[in-house]
């Protein structure tokens, strides 16, 4: 019995037979059922493309929140956000930040960048022969974008970033992918444009599709400075009686609280000064069929906050690497879609709409948890809402 | 019609009434219709806790991977692993490294820490009261201890970490807190322990309960050092011939190119050095009821490699801050205590064995990853098996 | 010709005969003199264990800035800090903020720790091991402790700190060094502790002296949250008239630029959120005979302001590893001891009021060029005083 | 008595009397002399524009290393290298590395980037303008350029950077610079470029000459990506047998040692992967003119290894913010200028042939105390070379 592999005539094999004989082997090998797991409202041949071995659904409860109102250049008016998640408190405390933004005439969000990349390393004889190397990778831009582009119909190669250490040539290329998140899209280009120079750079013997800067999956300070996926700012003004009428803290209470935190996120060598934006992001991606690994670069943010004499406090989030699609990956799926749609995000020309969606969210759940910590009332809203385990 | 509310007698109402009464107000706000989220196998009231404003649910595609072969202290033989994604070929990878490790003779799995914080900062005059703050501190850890476990039944305060900057004391306090992910639980014990000091230590005038030190749903260099959630590693050496027959690379070629990438990765300032473990956190995060915005910090990494002089290759993944529970949150709901159920982990006395079942699931995929780059046949699965938008 | 050594009986001779021989050498060897080099003030036999192959002195200008007003536990009143450099402006620089921060009562200075380190790693067969072995050294810290300090006399080990990656153990020996900086002393030591271990733990097989983590000569997170040297706080009270009048900006306007900076700070990934603190630490560190290497670690800083309802802009500056000595190394040296007696700081049980000094000296330097920032006076005043290449 | 003012006409008058007047005012103020001190071998008028307040100089030991073979584009041949320290075992260590490079036929050292930077911030409303703006500036690079270059001779300005956040735009200009290591030149050159644009972009209204992000006298990640100064590669084959004969280590167990030290550089958050670089770069940067305080960003380092199937060690060092001049600053002075001329590297043309040198010194001294930590014999031979305080 040992290593009996899980049934299958093929991985991808989508019918109800093949699917029952999994569940009986689950409950062969477990002695548990898939009751709950089996029930799922959609055709499973609709996942082709988007798992192997399909045995069912997770159902994760979604709640509803907003009005949200956004100032975007693609998102414009109210939006009722969606977000699927598990952890009592979050939706409750989304929309506290939502119903306060509405007070202060909705926030603008902004994409300021929009770019994917793949990050090969080319390895030669000595620093020297490297550095000619990405001599000679700037003059033959042109050619190597042609190669890239060959694989593609969406991906548009925008730059290549250099970086040299020893006797290596990172290269970093940056895609424009349209509404895909575009990972898969932007390594295969990547790929036709290194098989088209190692044919027609000689002195190349060795390189690796993925050097470690890509950094695809991961928080790096490459990310946040260069972006990966969408840069996003999202940003409003507070009047200071809005604030303290429905958060129970004043402006200036937040804003001089700042730099102690500041402080702390500094020490700790956080990647993100804010107060919980991957909770907002986790739940969005959840919902609305994205990529839930690209929390992990999605999860950087820079909060910035200035206080004007009037005792207005401007609150901004720029979240440097926000990775998300409107079209591709799991965004066709049932209620994934359903969601997208429901924000009116689905399908072709909508990322960016998408984007500033999720931007005007994200601020929404900094001011509500911020100010939670400030006016003392976190663990109270916690007991009251939460199912916490004690 | 602005501003409208989503309608509610109180978020926390599951009746079908009141799910019906939003269902209603999604169509007339958005026009679009939720005909699948509405659909799930479960009484809505048992989300009471973990969601507000519930409307249905998202369906997330489940595939199984396996058996996967963990030599734990835990967890120990074959495990069949559910992985929630929309990513194609994720699962026939992670399938592939754990087919690989099965015939290696399965993954260690060791969790190597444990514990969970709350981090608040203490404000005086000077850095002088700061600093004789820290030392009352010490001298009354057993009366803070007992304050703080005075919240909790789990919760235990096993030390307090200090951090002097300014005229600030950040301490950050550490809990074991059982087979919960214990975030609110130890944030409520903080919580007591902090008034309590607050009343014992008269000079202190302000504290935040929250001084950036957490540091909650962020990857940060404090979670890599001193662990939030489990430290866990994950290792086993692979034999040359079976890496080359399965993966079609050799375990030197795999060694050698480590430096390389791992030079990238300094460069870039990757949070993980290893291939992309936050693809199987995410999916089995998802499927398993875990509170998903944990992959944030959990998507830390330290890769290790090691060849003996018979070619065999020592692999390892140390993952700092894997924030995982069996107990509480989302484990409870239909389809995610199923999942935890196929590996015997859901319930109180499971969390470490579900910790070194991720942990290996994590190694399987990266083993697969890393060999399919060195191989150059990344590109080609995906064309395979995934949903790619050219 | 080629590779012939520097002449040398050993390279310990400081006698005037093999000093002669050099200076001929490298008139021979390169054509140029060392007319200046040659000119010291001392018997050069001083310098035996500070310097091999001893062929003259670097003069290095100095300049006196002061008085410098620290109100510190061990420093206290007006000191003249003598600086060596060769940037113009640096003295007249720091000599406006110690004139500032004169006016306003002086510079708070407060050690709020001071420890020195060297980290091993241990390598076992697996993590599992590793851990173990982390017990064992928990139990056994009082044996380890002796071992340490039995080749010391004025190290103490204070404690261990333990971290876990893959199937290695890295320890971090923390000691008190007295008013050495103490780097070979706890090398030696740890080196004693690490070889009795070895006896006395037999399933260990491997280990490095050092592993990585201790980090010397290097900037890092774990010098930032646990200190390498002394971790020094200098604050004062700036009342708004004083700051306006002599730099010429309001308190208001520096607090409210603060927050931009530090954006810029975050998304560059810098250590130092301050103004340019190396540039004092340098400059006293050549005047002082301190290790000039360790500005690595010690250009780290946390800069953290605030202000009152009345204008005060309350400043500080945290310098996490700061690392000085007054005994040992270079501090008896001729021109280096009268700095240090300059300012009645040479010998022993000097250390912790020399860390007070170069504290207060270090935020008078960052308060002239924040101001000068923000004021627009930088590069005119750069113009007016320094050896500027147009 | 109070608060009494170092005597000075003008802090840049540099004639005896004055200098004769302070020296008193010291022996009143502090009791202590200044004998040695005082004693220089050259005019102090031509330390005019390195330093105000002029009392003497520091009298810092300098030793010689070497001959240090360069296979450098700019440096070729042997080399005497002075190093100015007070660490015993520091020149021993370091000229026993180049004794075995020497052996190993030189160390090939690259500079392959060149550029210094300055970095303003430019506040607008909102992220929209912010991103408006960087539209701008790409279109009128050209003026910009000549604005900025009309301040300098020297001075050519390459290319400029964009960073956005919150309501920011933060543009780094990168300057060549010539022979001068230029960092008063480029805030000039880019204060002149600022002053262009806020007369010629009205919607401006706030800019900081520097946004945090430049980052001077600091080590950041972007440095590490973008290098600030020289991007330095030195880089060597060693045979093992070589290795083994002078350092008594084979290159495979130094090679095997590698991955574990990253895993502790990766956890501790260090800068630096190698052993030591900032003990040759103090001591150089002291001996050569330099400004010493760019120890903070030249501090960084990446160090990588390679192994061939022959057992030879390819080694090399890659120091991304290597900032040096050979014109400008304190390389005139007078012990300074000598040092310079002892490598033939003082003046115009030489700052490459200068970076070659350092870049070389500093892999001599990696392999030497990377081999000592392997070996064993780190701590005797402190105990042999240093001035130990036990």
């Amino acid at each position: 019995m040992m290593n009996k592999s899980i049934p299958r005539d093929k991985k991808n094999d989508y019918s109800p037979e093949i699917i029952g004989t999994r569940h009986e082997f689950i409950v062969e090998k477990t002695g548990k059922g898939v009751d709950h797991l089996c029930q799922y409202s959609f055709d499973p041949s609709i996942t082709s493309g988007n798992i192997e071995n399909f045995i069912g659904v997770a159902q994760i409860p979604v709640g509803l929140a907003g009005p949200l109102v956004v100032n975007g250049e693609h998102a414009q008016g109210e939006f009722y956000v969606p977000l699927a998640t598990s952890e009592g408190t979050l939706i409750a405390s989304y929309n506290r930040g939502m119903r306060l933004f509405r007070e202060c005439g909705g926030i603008k969000v902004t994409v300021v960048d929009d770019v994917m990349q793949r990050a090969p390393v080319f390895i030669f004889d000595d620093a020297r022969q490297a550095r000619d190397f990405g001599i000679w990778i700037d003059e033959n831009f042109d050619e190597i974008k042609k190669a890239a582009e060959s694989s593609t119909k969406s991906g548009k190669l925008r730059n290549i970033e250099q970086y040299a250490a020893s006797r290596m040539r990172h290269l970093r290329f940056n895609f424009t992918t349209g509404d895909a998140a575009g990972q898969n899209m932007v390594s295969k280009a990547t790929f036709f444009a290194c098989e088209w120079i190692k044919t027609h750079y000689p002195p190349l013997r060795r390189y690796l599709l993925s050097g470690g800067m890509d950094t695809d999956k991961k928080h790096s300070a490459i990310n946040v400075l260069h972006s990966r996926g969408k840069r996003v700012v999202a940003e409003a003004v507070i009047p200071s009686d809005i604030l303290k009428r429905i958060m129970g803290v004043t402006t200036e209470k937040l804003y001089a609280a700042k730099p102690f935190i500041l402080a702390g996120n500094q020490m700790a060598g956080s990647i993100n000064n804010g107060a919980h934006s991957p909770n907002g992001l986790a739940a969005l991606f959840i919902a609305c069929g994205q990529d839930v690994a690209n929390v992990a670069e999605s999860s950087a943010g820079i909060a910035v906050t200035d206080l004007d004499d009037d005792g207005n406090l401007y609150m901004s989030m720029t979240i440097p690497s926000l990775i998300v699609a409107t079209y591709g990956g799991g965004t066709g799926l049932a209620t994934q879609r359903e969601c997208l749609e429901m924000l009116d995000c689905y399908g072709e020309g909508k990322a960016k709409k998408f984007a500033e969606i999720v931007g005007a969210t994200i601020l929404a759940g900094e001011i509500s948890l911020a100010s939670a910590i400030m006016a003392g009332d976190w663990v109270s809203s916690h007991d009251q809402y939460g199912r916490n385990r004690t």
